[in-house]
């Protein structure tokens, strides 16, 4: 490869949540190539730069045209949102290079939405978490639905990406059902939109009622709490651990 | 709360990998709270601070000093390394608070070491995955090693904190026979250790090769794939789906 190529998380949506590596790689790069609603977020970052950027659907056209620029000299940015390697680019760049090539490609770590999303909801990600994505354009449903069924039986504390997309409904309408086999109906739901962006929406709903929330759509993140996390107000708090506590439930 | 209470991730150890979110609340903050060693990290940033520190085992401690401050009117920051939300401080602070005063805590979100090694490892986080930590000290060993049995079922990419600690070992010891349950001998697994730090530490080994690594100590990530996830070279790569693949599985 003549030139570079550096896969670029840009966080949760705000220039404030960026990292100075994410920033610093964006600048050093003559070419940036990325889905254009992050690349919007860049704002006067992406001047004097060539942009390479089309719809969603068109990842690996988008990768492969990195990679040619890439290997034809360019200093190239590829920009993902959140964490590049939590369903984002990274891996696909990676898996279309030969393997002498990949050593080559540098990743830079952003914030990924489930802690974003966590950290305005409060304290939901203590103990040990489960990060499911419902999307099924890859993945087969029953896979989908198996990994639910675990992740509630093992009182996980459970994330959900893609919750819904066009299309698409069934396995975050199976959601609370599974769930329910294993975990209270007052168990607390973190349903977080826009992290960071206009229009930002937090709220807190109970397991059952989150069947009712029918405003959740592909760029919603759901947090569901394990058996002890509990709400306080608009928040959703899940202890450090189990019986063994060594701080007192009560507030001091 | 007369003064003002943040909860700050300072992300995985590197200033380049800290937001300007953490950095703005630690430069606003007239008292800094933190484990010594993360404290180390910020160098100048603490210039002229008050600074409230002690040991690993003193949180609760430390997070009452800091509340306390804050509440007789300082502009306090508690650092936690990482995101303060995933096995962090941000919910023990929450919990010690009367529920009237939490609204009032900033929780700010940082680079977690789950996805900051997993890109100095390439891209094993790319599908679903599980997040657990081997540290019993405040969860039964028994919860533990069933979560460990169910993500290993679900054939999560599995992520582990904290895998060993003082007179702590048996979890660790434990989990390559409950994962060759379910997953080939070859299935690659990263081991992380002082992630952007000196003395950082990244290799891939086997499944079959991981009850040999004896340097794993409590600052190690472990990072174990699915049954999709592949090696090259020193890097690991998790495709972005199942069977349905829509990417080529050979190089460009």
């Amino acid at each position: 490869m003549k030139g570079k190529l550096t896969v670029v998380g840009t966080g949760p949506g705000h220039p404030d949540h960026m990292s100075p590596a994410a920033v610093q790689a964006i600048a050093e790069a003559g070419t940036v190539a990325g889905y254009r609603t992050y690349l919007d977020l860049l704002g006067p970052l992406l001047e004097g730069k060539r942009i390479i950027s089309n719809g969603m659907r068109k990842e690996t056209e988008r990768c492969r045209a990195a990679i040619g620029e890439a290997r034809e000299g360019a200093s190239v940015a590829l920009v993902s949102g959140g964490d590049p390697g939590v369903y984002g680019l990274a891996g696909l760049v990676l898996a279309l290079l030969p393997e002498e090539e990949r050593d080559s490609v540098r990743i830079i770590p952003g914030i990924t939405s489930a802690t974003a999303c966590a950290a305005l909801l409060g304290a939901p990600l203590i103990h040990d978490f489960a990060v499911i994505s419902l999307s099924d354009l890859l993945t087969e449903r029953g896979l989908i639905r198996r990994r639910l069924e675990l992740a509630a039986e093992g009182d996980f504390v459970t994330v959900l990406y893609n919750p819904r997309g066009k299309n698409r409904g069934e396995l975050l309408g199976e959601t609370p059902g599974i769930f329910l086999k294993h975990r209270s109906g007052d168990t607390p739901v973190g349903i977080v939109m826009n992290a960071y962006r206009q229009e930002q929406s937090v709220r807190v709903v109970s397991l059952g009622e989150l069947a009712l929330a029918e405003d959740i759509h592909m760029g919603t993140t759901l947090i569901i709490g394990n058996s002890e996390t509990f709400r306080s107000g608009n928040r959703m708090i899940t202890p450090r651990g189990y019986g063994k506590r060594s701080d007192p439930p009560s507030p001091s």
